[in-house]
């Protein structure tokens, strides 16, 4: 176990899936990327209780911050005149306007730097293509073409592969992966509006959901709103 | 003159050339990267002078900064622990300690978010390949292969095409190009070392010098050291 891998680790349940894949076989180094999302403090917090779970040294958790999409605010995540939806279908073709333009271009860009820096050989993310609400930078293509942009910009000596394990995923099964690998699903966030209690109305509250319902599994965390939890097991039982 | 390009502009000669180029046929927008250069108070000072010659308005100014090169702190550039090198060859075939990792990647992602949300079809470029001092993310075919990432990871509507118009030309042919331009070369800064007066020995100050130097023109700014300008004719005979 020498490689090291590199995490991009929201605070979510891909990325965890993600970690908890590169746990398998690598060291493990994690990136935070604060891009001025309304729950950054939460995806922060979550982000350091999940690092804790799996041992990852200070110097090896990276906080990556920007001012890019405070600046250019055209999404609902970043910009706060702009409501986030409710409701909305989350298998719909369009864009939504939680949409970050090139977010993940950006992420992947400052993993590609550090990954260079500390000679890590792998960059893992939780990129799911299916759930990924309509977001173009979330798609096997774009990960794929990044890597070669990655591997042309970088030192000839340098290659970095990008892993996206649960790219193919729904989210049920991501639920069910995540916790046949005894990730601790309890520690991660996913609501987009709030950062006390999630507020199971938000597109990616609604996909959360939609993950754990899937799964059979009661989703650890609490939520504002009545979720049945009928025919679902507690996840304490996959611990 | 309906469509707008976004110019990546550092403060230097190449970015300026490329907003000159751009000038002639766009509506400009411009980005300033800042991550935490040694010359970053100059260099957005000249960015903002060069912004006011081309009479750029405020709301397409784009000012990017990031940590990132802080935190991993592997370049000369960024971190002060690491001396700027002095009288290196300029053409030597080794990547020098002034390379910041897959900095360009970076600022073409940030330009790509920037571009797509203010509707720019075009992103300028200041990079030159063969005077590069060896960074791989001043390469044609980086430039190409992120083009690409960039493409399948906006919008299906969104195409930016990405223009670097001195990238294949040397030190000397750039202060030609951009001299027969009109641009305002004395508003660029190059010195890594120095925000005063220029160091005139860092790899920055001489490739600047080669570049006057083989375009025969007196550089217009001042430097620490004693310059042989014999041969050169002022700048000013060029506007």
């Amino acid at each position: 176990m020498n490689e090291t891998a590199l995490v991009c680790l929201s605070g979510g349940m891909d990325s965890l899936a993600a970690l908890a894949t590169a746990d398998i076989n690598y060291k493990l180094a994690v990136l935070h990327f604060d891009y001025g999302q309304r729950t950054g403090a939460k995806e922060k917090q979550c982000f350091h209780e999940i690092a804790d779970w799996y041992k990852i040294p200070t110097e090896l958790r990276f906080h990556i911050s920007t001012n890019l999409f405070k600046v250019i605010g055209t999404s609902c995540l970043t910009d706060k005149s702009i409501a986030v939806p409710k409701n909305d279908d989350p298998h719909s073709e369009d864009i939504p306007v939680s949409y970050v333009p090139f977010r993940n271009g950006n992420i992947l860009s400052a993993a590609t730097s550090i990954a260079e820096a500390i000679g890590a050989t792998k960059i893992f993310t939780g990129f799911v293509e299916e759930d990924s609400s309509g977001y173009p930078d979330c798609r096997e293509e774009f990960v794929q073409s990044f890597y070669h942009a990655a591997d042309t910009g970088t030192k000839p000596t340098t290659h970095i592969d990008i892993e996206s394990p649960v790219l193919h995923m729904s989210k049920g099964e991501v639920v069910s992966y995540a916790s046949s690998l005894n990730a601790p699903l309890p520690l991660t966030w996913s609501c987009y509006e709030k950062s006390d209690i999630a507020c199971g109305l938000c597109d990616s509250c609604q996909l959360r959901l939609l993950g754990f319902t899937q799964a059979g599994i009661i989703d650890p965390i609490s939520y504002d709103i009545n979720i049945d939890w009928n025919k679902c097991i507690p996840y304490d039982a996959f611990k």
